[in-house]
């Protein structure tokens, strides 16, 4: 819908600041500036595009369907896309370097290994060219004025920038400053928790073959599940793999307790024989690199005054087991850019209709990216749950509207909020109970017994219970 | 057991810091003084003694028997029972002003009702006839330097004093600033929560009668239970009642939707008929109080370093209604008190000990406080629920070592920990649900039958478990 000029003129006058210019903080600015608000992008952080402030360091994330629709509106899906690499299956490889494979969907679905940098600066450079988007880098918030909307922040100058603005976005992480001014004020009842996962994770790498081409299936995310820790591997366009170790901290095995080059060199070729083979001086990065934390973030409310709200992982930084922490938060941009033209600029409404649409959504998706944890380092490696998936992709495609699996609710279906997909998944896991409880399921699992049954217990429960 | 003279020496070389000096802080000063180290105790609020702090606020606590058993190694037990009084049980008043009584434990077993502030003074008092300890008024905490365990702090005069100690104890509350101070170590890994309850709460007041005597029995606490909210009172040596109304803070009937006087007087009447008659002004002083949040803190770990550690509300706060919280907080200081002796003084193995008693303990009291609040404000007016406590009791008569029930396993017995008594409960809660589904129960709650069975399922099931 295109905007009047007039229209234009009305929002020109509001000013939207947006704490952050990571992904999130980025594409909201597009999005708002899209409809005429004028808006004050600040990030902390240099520049990355003329600064290394990655230190050659590579983070990927897997951006799925939700994400993808996010982008859609602002116009840079193909370019990102051009980046992107698909991963159309999990290969999972067990201690003997045996590999299993396991669709991630349908035929065509995928999920897509993208560069956080890269995506980043591709956002950043399309702000750029936005005449009503200013942006400033090394701007450090210091202090926020709830009752006026002032910030304040530290220039590279180490200069203090007073800013105002009618909105104030913190779009800033999960360490979020916005947050921790937010918290910090006596009235607001905000309740908090930040609650550090037992794991810690290391990257690893996996270099090109010298032709350039990828040393294992490029169009798949490679897991080593080993129950308590795994090792996972994303591909890359230069055909290198980013690797990541998740770990406990502490413990019999752990960050902690492989402290030598002896014990780490084991602990690699006795669990990781093939990966081993790959990866780039994995005992030397282990015992050099110290280990990141995991955590997860809840706070409610995400609101101060109707002026001040957060949004992406500042909001509900969760842990990566579903690759959903950046797609919800493009999903958040989305749902607020829907709620600005249903509310038509009312942005006591529009914030008030945000949050309540947010919080129960993110909330699911942070404990079922919790539980994922279970599944892919565990299960994965499973024939009991490896079947209960095939099972159930084959009832999907019988009954593809009755019964989508959980993985393709949260990853393939951006119309079916993630606190629905928890409260149907939660029902079709009770249904597969049942099911693999049938005698002989191991060996009958393609017999019409089985999906006779399973469609009596998914109409009965899952039609009445939505 | 005597510190010989060459104990003492090697103790006074050891200097401890507590940060905040009330009910806890100055209790964990004279234990530890007591054991020859040297103290010095610290209170960001002037000495309520000589200033109104509490600008004629009275905040009543109960004491039970972990707080007593706390208190006794100090010596002013006496003292302090001299200003409590003891209530031996509730009694709940009606819609219709009809009273029913509820002994809390057998018949000499009573809760007390004492002043937080003259507590606080006595142990202050105590504290300060202690050559070893050394009190500051008025000094607030600004900065922890964990390296070296410096604190500084700004004195009445905002002159800043740096001191340096060899451990620091957080005993600040609620609202801790050392537990903030900990929470911003980027390396620590520490989770935290603070949770806000819906409820909220203000004080009321019922003077004392003309003579001096109390307008309702003294030696009891009494509840006005109302489902969504209540109100209780606890009784003042003075002849009058603190009185403690908590209600939601948002919603139907909610500190925030009785905002005129007509509404406030309407509810008074209608829910508190009974109660009206006696209270002092409950219509005006609820326009003009600002109701005061209630809110349940967890962290983890309690510790840095193994020199800093949290004590009291400030690792542990909780809602009140289980009458707990000064209890856990003395409980701490008398736990760790025993370590200090079986670690003769080995402060890392001291506080290692401490964290892990304590913090298991301390999240089981937390838990059954909030639960305890349905307890208190519903199931307390409810016939079916009496009769289960009248089912219990006569039980616990007959078997007082297999059956004690979960409120006296919580107030009355101090050698089960809280975590015990919670998981105990849980048990028993099963067991008095297959009990009062037996036909008649109403009617034959008396009758052996009752009891063989009872005592069928108590003794499979409690003593395999425990």
């Amino acid at each position: 819908m295109a905007t009047t000029k007039q229209d234009l003129g009305a929002k020109e006058k509001e000013l939207i600041a947006i704490v952050g210019a990571g992904p999130v903080g980025a594409l909201l600015a597009l999005k708002l500036a899209k409809k005429g608000y004028k808006i004050d992008l600040f990030e902390s952080r240099p520049d990355s595009r003329k600064t290394d402030i990655y230190q050659g360091k590579s983070i990927n994330l897997a951006l799925s369907d939700r994400g993808w629709r996010a982008l859609q509106a602002v116009g840079i899906e193909q370019e990102i896309r051009q980046q992107a690499i698909p991963m159309y299956c999990r290969v999972m490889h067990d201690i003997d370097g045996n590999l299993t494979k396991q669709a991630y969907g349908t035929e065509n679905q995928a999920i897509w290994s993208v560069s956080r940098s890269g995506i980043n600066e591709q956002l950043i450079t399309q702000a750029e060219k936005c005449p009503l988007i200013d942006i400033n880098f090394s701007y450090r918030l210091t202090q926020l004025n709830f009752d006026d909307n002032t910030a304040v922040y530290l220039d590279e100058n180490q200069q203090v920038v007073t800013r105002q603005s009618d909105i104030i976005f913190g779009a800033d992480g999960a360490f979020s400053k916005v947050r921790r001014l937010m918290q910090e004020l006596p009235k607001q009842r905000i309740s908090y928790s930040l609650d550090y996962m037992p794991q810690s994770y290391i990257e690893l790498t996996i270099a090109a073959n010298e032709d350039g081409s990828h040393k294992l299936e490029k169009n798949a995310l490679h897991i080593w599940p080993r129950k308590d820790f795994m090792l996972i591997a994303l591909p890359n366009l230069d055909g290198s793999f980013t690797c990541t170790l998740f770990m406990n901290q502490e413990g019999d095995l752990s960050f902690n307790s492989l402290n030598s080059y002896q014990k780490v060199a084991t602990f690699f070729q006795r669990y990781f024989a093939d990966a081993m083979l790959l990866l780039e001086n994995p005992v030397e990065d282990f015992l050099v690199k110290s280990a990141s934390p995991l955590c997860l973030v809840h706070i409610y409310p995400w609101l101060v005054n109707e002026q001040v709200a957060l949004i992406g992982d500042a909001a509900h930084a969760m842990v990566p087991f579903y690759g959903q922490g950046m797609n919800s938060g493009f999903e958040d941009c989305r749902v607020l850019s829907e709620l600005v033209d249903e509310n038509k600029g009312n942005w006591q409404a529009i914030l008030q209709a945000y949050q309540h649409s947010r919080k129960v959504n993110c909330d699911a998706i942070t404990e079922l990216a919790q539980r994922n944890f279970v599944e892919m380092s565990d299960l994965a490696g499973d024939a009991n749950f490896l079947l209960r998936k095939k099972i159930e992709a084959h009832f999907h495609q019988k009954h593809p509207k009755l019964w989508v699996p959980l993985y393709s609710m949260v990853t393939f279906s951006p119309d079916i909020p993630y606190s629905k997909a928890l409260a149907i998944g939660d029902i079709q896991k009770n249904i597969m109970d049942e099911i693999m409880k049938m005698p002989g399921i191991e060996k009958n699992w393609q017999g019409d017994e089985v999906y006779n049954r399973m469609y009596q217990l998914a109409s009965s429960k899952l039609e009445l219970n939505l």
